[in-house]
């Protein structure tokens, strides 16, 4: 004979949801961030449609008989950004970009970047850094900037400085040595140039030599600047980063136009991570939407695998608490990081940090308030994600 | 030193979530609602069997020891529709069957296309149409009809007219033709034909020459109806539409059973879809479930792009509120149609336009309780999707 | 001319939300459940880091600077276990381990399995059975056992016996056949051992000889003991459990580190369910997730597909109420199941039916509060997927 379940944790003196929600609340809004994946914020002013276009990642002209200002982003923007510029929330538009220019980019970035308690930043610069805010000046703003490597951009500093695939290796050796000083981590954009359904193996240094004329063969002959696309030099640049024991922060899921969404599934790399368990590297999947179930599913089955959900939350807006809660699914809570992925506009690090604060607050009050989280447990969590995570990941 | 971040919205003034609920409730039952694809309903009477048989796509024998009621779709039909026809909401299957028959099928079907509150459709006529009612009869129950017209039937027709691959080009040709005077856009089933895998290029005459020649012999051959799963002719039809600047409706996700869901993926579509961004066409991702992501993704990516969520909204039922809640993720509200996808039963029409108001309010009222969005856009977005969106896109 | 649609149901006389989540929590905590797939529980004592171990599918070592307590299971174990042991709920990790060694295995054993409300238990018997208890054992818990024979095992076993490939067929054969008599159903591990991509036909006997040659001499070769690996061999296996009419439980999704995610997509089986249509058997899809609406779609379409969402609910803990709401979205509720996928730890069962219990009160509750299921139908559900549909499915 079987008994009854136990009964159900009883409700009677639990306190009060709205009182659960302000204190989970008061410990999300108290983190001093660490956002372990951005990029600098717009050196120079904007025009009315240069903003309207960065609040997408399409880069492509505007939908006919549309405004950009009409997505989850846009809304975000008027509804957390306008009071940080002294507006009403979800002010019109016009009056956003209007008050903007009054208070003009130094001092809207400013206020940006201080209402979005961000306090350490690790920065990619390998993104357009052209339009771009040098470290120095995002620093003058009060951020702490610990530089992301980006892998592809040293192979193709590397290419343009060598004359032959011999000259090419060492020159990329010699600057792939130079960051070890100063990287807090590197990344990598393979989902972009090849996809992420790399053959899992270290490629052989004849491989790589082989692939180094073919591709200085090639440049030599276009003139154009060097892309790397190739994907034997992608998975030694990848190799390179795991046997030096690093963080390879790995883009995932969506990103700009650039890429195609079904070879940037997390899930296509995991014949890699299965060959780099056992090292001293980590490998940590950035941004995973729509696919943040499967590289939830990498951080439970490898301990080496750490992910972020940062550039779907600010594009996600009123909807990313869902977002959130599929991070804290399958992966182990010391394996989630928090990031903004921000870029260009200074308005991204305010709402995905306040987006972030909102949806974690949605998700670890609503444990709370069922009784399947105690408080204690909610904060402890929330500060490890936000903070402690990278703290301890980054060193 | 980081200021701490800004303060959450002050909640103190707002109005209680019941307020909030009636008044985005309120403006989601006042929109006419233009369903931009379902087809027409049953023009004779329905035995039990063949009412069951209709609630799910998949075609088959009924399960055995079970009824099809017993479904998420089963379930809505019996809360809404029994209503509707006179009955208590949710009123035993038997009795809702019984008081169908005593209506009669015009009456019971005259209800229920009231009851839906959809002003006017976009119809694909290119299913079973010997099974339905036509437009002119659809129309006199006091829908507004606008035809889409079926590539593949097309081709389809005009293989069965012709005895060559010259004549079949040349009737093609012709019949795709007359279609431009009236057709409100036109829809591809390449996902149960081939899978929407296929290469981005438009084909070559000669390429499509050549296939029409091998199809025709083999029609000849087997003196089976015509059928189209031809890749290169699909194509072609795909490319017609686009260099028409039409709009192009492309089914993706679920179906019924002659679909291998994994090629109706909408990411297999995309390296189509970027070879067409800047034609002057519009792609339509209908119905997309599961993956209304992948679908906002690319409409967040191109902005000649727009989907629907139509056909997984009746059968989720009580859980419809979730699939309507993912299309508002990543797609500007610009690019997200309204549908029913309703075939057959007029009570699809009913169930599809109520759990869509229902989840709408749902969602938005939520955002709105939520203070992350505003009143007045929550009403804007509502219009948008039930009604603007298709007046902007189909003209 | 339209009318308005009709107006939402009346909340005035609706129950309160307390008073239905109680009614529909009452019902799901008084259903004795049969679990239709589990494993049994650990035979010895486990030591502190081995408990730890066993709190995730990974086998890895645990995360540098980390605890797999930190997790959605064990938060649960901590919240749902702890009061079996006569604990206060989440209780540190370190008291819980005392209590558990206080208590001795056996007696912590007996109060787990008692707390689950689990009745009847289908057991794959077929995964490192050497650390378990034997069924004999698990019965004198109270739990009555019925056996799913784990096909690979038994053709592992063959190969053991046999000495060429014909033995190995008479003896495959002979061991099949001898547990027709006792079997409640079957269980094919093909998600491990080659994906579920396979060729859908049923292989010929010349190359089911064929493949079963190759593998034996490869046996005879390596020395090691029998892992079966070979596509052909495990589609024999699969089409004689098929022609048998028996229940096939497929492994799809999540697992343990043995498996690659994406070849465990449950639509990568669609072309050998669709060719198996018509047949007696039931296929019956394990865990599934992230896959849970691929599941859905394929319950729905083929009416001789179940499915179940077990091995989740337990991992993801307070997030568990997601995963059993998309298992209540396209699959008809009659080809639902209840699971724990229990393996090794007592608490699994504890915890996997005890948030069952609860994920399913917060879906069905919020459901009828809505007023969009009735309460009785929403008890009805409860008492088949926890019950009646394995009654009635495994006989």
């Amino acid at each position: 004979m079987r008994n009854a379940p136990p009964p159900t944790l009883a409700s009677a003196a639990a306190p009060s949801a709205a009182t659960v929600r302000d204190a989970v609340g008061d410990v999300l809004n108290g983190i001093r961030l660490v956002d372990h994946h951005a990029h600098s914020v717009f050196a120079d002013d904007l025009d009315d449609a240069g903003f309207e276009t960065a609040l997408s990642e399409s880069g492509a002209p505007l939908r006919r008989g549309a405004t950009a200002f009409d997505s989850q982003l846009g809304f975000a923007i008027r509804r957390i950004c306008a009071p940080v510029l002294g507006l009403e929330p979800f002010a019109a538009p016009e009056v956003y970009l209007r008050r903007r220019r009054e208070l003009g980019t130094p001092e809207a970035t400013r206020r940006l970047l201080d209402a979005s308690g961000v306090d350490e930043v690790l920065v990619d610069g390998g993104y357009a850094p052209e339009s771009l805010l040098g470290e120095a000046q995002l620093f003058a703003f009060g951020l702490r900037i610990r530089p992301i490597v980006r892998l592809e951009a040293v192979a193709e500093a590397s290419a343009a400085a060598a004359s032959d695939a011999s000259g090419f290796m060492a020159e990329l050796d010699r600057r792939l040595d130079e960051t070890r000083a100063t990287a807090a981590g590197y990344k990598t954009v393979a989902a972009y140039r090849t996809g992420l359904a790399l053959p899992p193996a270290r490629p052989t240094d004849r491989e790589v030599t082989a692939a180094a004329a073919r591709w200085l063969a090639r440049l030599a002959e276009s003139g154009a600047p060097p892309r790397l696309t190739d994907q034997v030099l992608i998975r030694h640049l990848i190799w390179w980063a795991i046997d030096a024991g690093a963080v390879l922060q790995v883009h995932a899921g969506f990103g700009d136009s650039d890429l195609r969404l079904a070879g940037a599934d997390p899930l296509l790399l995991q014949p890699l991570i299965a060959r780099s368990a056992g090292s001293d590297a980590t490998i940590a999947l950035l941004h995973c939407y729509p696919f943040e179930r499967a590289a939830g599913f990498l951080c439970h089955t490898y301990p080496h695998v750490v992910m972020d959900v940062g550039l779907a939350v600010s594009h996600l807006g009123a909807a990313a608490t869902g977002v959130v809660a599929r991070s804290l699914e399958l992966a182990p809570f010391s394996a989630v990081l928090f990031s903004t992925d921000a870029w260009g506009l200074p308005e991204r690090y305010a709402v995905g940090a306040r987006l972030w604060r909102e949806a974690m607050t949605d998700v670890l009050a609503g444990f709370v308030q069922a009784g399947r989280c105690s408080l204690d447990d909610a904060a402890r969590v929330a500060k490890m994600i936000g903070r402690e995570n990278a703290a301890r990941i980054y060193g």
